[in-house]
């Protein structure tokens, strides 16, 4: 279809190659440079006119690059008279300021929605959601693909035995009944509290992981703290062994260290956001969103095709 | 008055200060750092509510960090119940990137006009505008200050003879004008254009600068290639000796390396961005815009307390 086109930006090429290779189209010949003061210079470099785009942008580190990126362009298309712009954005940045947790914070999450929006964005296509809310940040269609049913499908062909699948933290629960449903397992949950107020935390594990396999699941894993202290938590009540998995690898400052030395024999993540020459552990194992995303693409435009048709 | 607060983000700190001081108040007090994985934290540490705050944030090199900054603390402050948010950005970036030159391209200056209002500003104040028409981009008022006047004052006190004010392209006429008319001089234009395509500029001096001292003003220096050039034509057609001017200092890549090895004699530009370590150049003299700015927000707070007083 001449009218479905796929452009890159600089946050994941090699995605969005395999996105555009699953459509069956070449990717759109732009490029993303950087003038000599470090402002962003955009080319596209044919036409999109009446084009149903897609471009393809994680709001990854950097971060604030990746976003201004991402509004230029969605500013070019638009002038370029694309007939839809449709931004694909795998990890959605800034998820986690998602709320007001704290006086005068920000809520940058809505922030960047609303930007996205005043660009000209008319539909967005992500996986996880840090939080289901941030939907309701948007005012255009939002495609919610889960990261969950590939981090489970490698687990199935593994064919671990005696397998529980634990939540690092309260917020992630729902995350993991869905992966044991899959896995037909049970779930733990690790219960998180403070006593008293500077008072260090206690960490109790609501559930039975004696001499089982433990699988750890969460959406983001950042610096690694979290699910690192989670892995020794179980082991120490007595877990046979344990893996960890996640849709969006961040893995930003200390996160390889740490898990290079956890317990975590295998952690098994997506390529929402492509690791970096700084993530070296040899027991981060990274799955494909492309076919996913390429499957979710092509229902959308099926769909325009049709009412395009009747209209 | 303990409703004006003026705060500062990364871009312009010492600038900052002196507003304050100009204005007789305390910078309001903030920090803006970087969470692991790069995103920008902002917290206010004081109270906001019912204020007329002042941000100061000049959207220089890095460009797309220091717009970053600006929104997310224009939204933290429009959520901490702030009765204005006035954005001071003494150097606008984006800005040249105000037309479609070419097909296909952005216009980010729109852009950029676009998301600082949706995320909540109710007034810029700025200097020299690449392009006057930026003003028609934004829909919240707009106090547009020239650096003109501060770079005069610096070439009368030198009380210099027989000066020709010269602009460097067609563009930059009427602020050539300007300071010509302040130090009563006659003004001249380096006028470039190509005989045929693809065929080297030919550099053609309308005006007279023989035996003159010759200052060239501009609006922005970049990567200094036209005003380096234009101080050579200057030269070779005559003039005694040459300085330069311009209102915002970006320097790029091979700007300090050029202007060291040029005829010009002194630069004299603002602090609209504060100068990198990478600018070593001994011919490079910053004057403040700190009291020009303190003013201007003088004059608009007054009218605020009258129409409060009023309402
Ligand atoms: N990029 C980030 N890195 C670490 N913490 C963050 C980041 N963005 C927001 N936060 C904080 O993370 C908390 C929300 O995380 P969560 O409880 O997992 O939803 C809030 O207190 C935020 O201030
Ligand atoms: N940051 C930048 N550095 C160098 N050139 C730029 C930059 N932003 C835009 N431009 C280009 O500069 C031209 C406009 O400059 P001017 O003719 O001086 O208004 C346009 O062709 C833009 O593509």
């Amino acid at each position: 279809d001449e009218f479905l086109k796929v452009f890159s930006l600089n946050s994941n090429p090699k995605l969005a190659e395999e996105i555009a290779d699953h459509i069956g189209v070449e990717l759109g010949k732009s490029s993303v440079k950087r003038f000599s003061d470090g402002e962003v210079q955009i080319n596209i470099e044919e036409s999109v006119r009446g084009c149903d785009v897609y471009v393809v942008q994680s709001t990854s580190n950097p971060v604030n690059e990746h976003l201004m990126e991402l509004l230029i362009m969605i500013d070019a298309l638009k002038r370029a008279s694309a007939r839809t712009i449709n931004v694909v954005s795998p990890y959605y940045g800034y998820a986690r300021q998602d709320r007001k947790a704290r006086s005068r914070e920000p809520i940058t999450a809505k922030l960047v929605a609303d930007i996205i929006e005043k660009a000209g964005a008319n539909r967005l296509i992500t996986l996880d959601f840090h939080a289901a809310q941030i939907q309701g940040f948007f005012d255009i269609p939002i495609d919610h693909l889960f990261g969950m049913p590939i981090l489970s499908k490698y687990f199935e062909e593994k064919q671990l035995k005696d397998v529980v699948v634990v939540s690092p933290d309260h917020g992630g629960v729902t995350r993991a009944r869905q992966l044991a449903d899959r896995l037909k397992a049970p779930i733990a949950i690790i219960d998180k509290r403070r006593p008293e107020p500077n008072v260090a935390e206690v960490m109790n594990i609501v559930g039975e992981v004696e001499g089982k396999t433990a699988i750890l699941i969460d959406d983001i894993i950042d610096t690694a703290g979290t699910i690192t202290l989670a892995a020794e938590a179980m082991l120490d009540s007595g877990a046979k062994e344990v893996y960890a998995c996640c849709t969006h690898p961040v893995l930003s400052g200390p996160a390889n260290d740490r898990i290079e030395k956890s317990p975590i024999k295998e952690l098994i993540v997506t390529n929402t956001i492509p690791l970096t020459d700084q993530i070296t552990s040899s027991k981060i194992k990274q799955l494909s969103v492309g076919e996913l995303i390429a499957e979710s693409i092509k229902r959308v435009h099926e769909h325009r095709s049709i009412s395009t048709l009747f209209s």
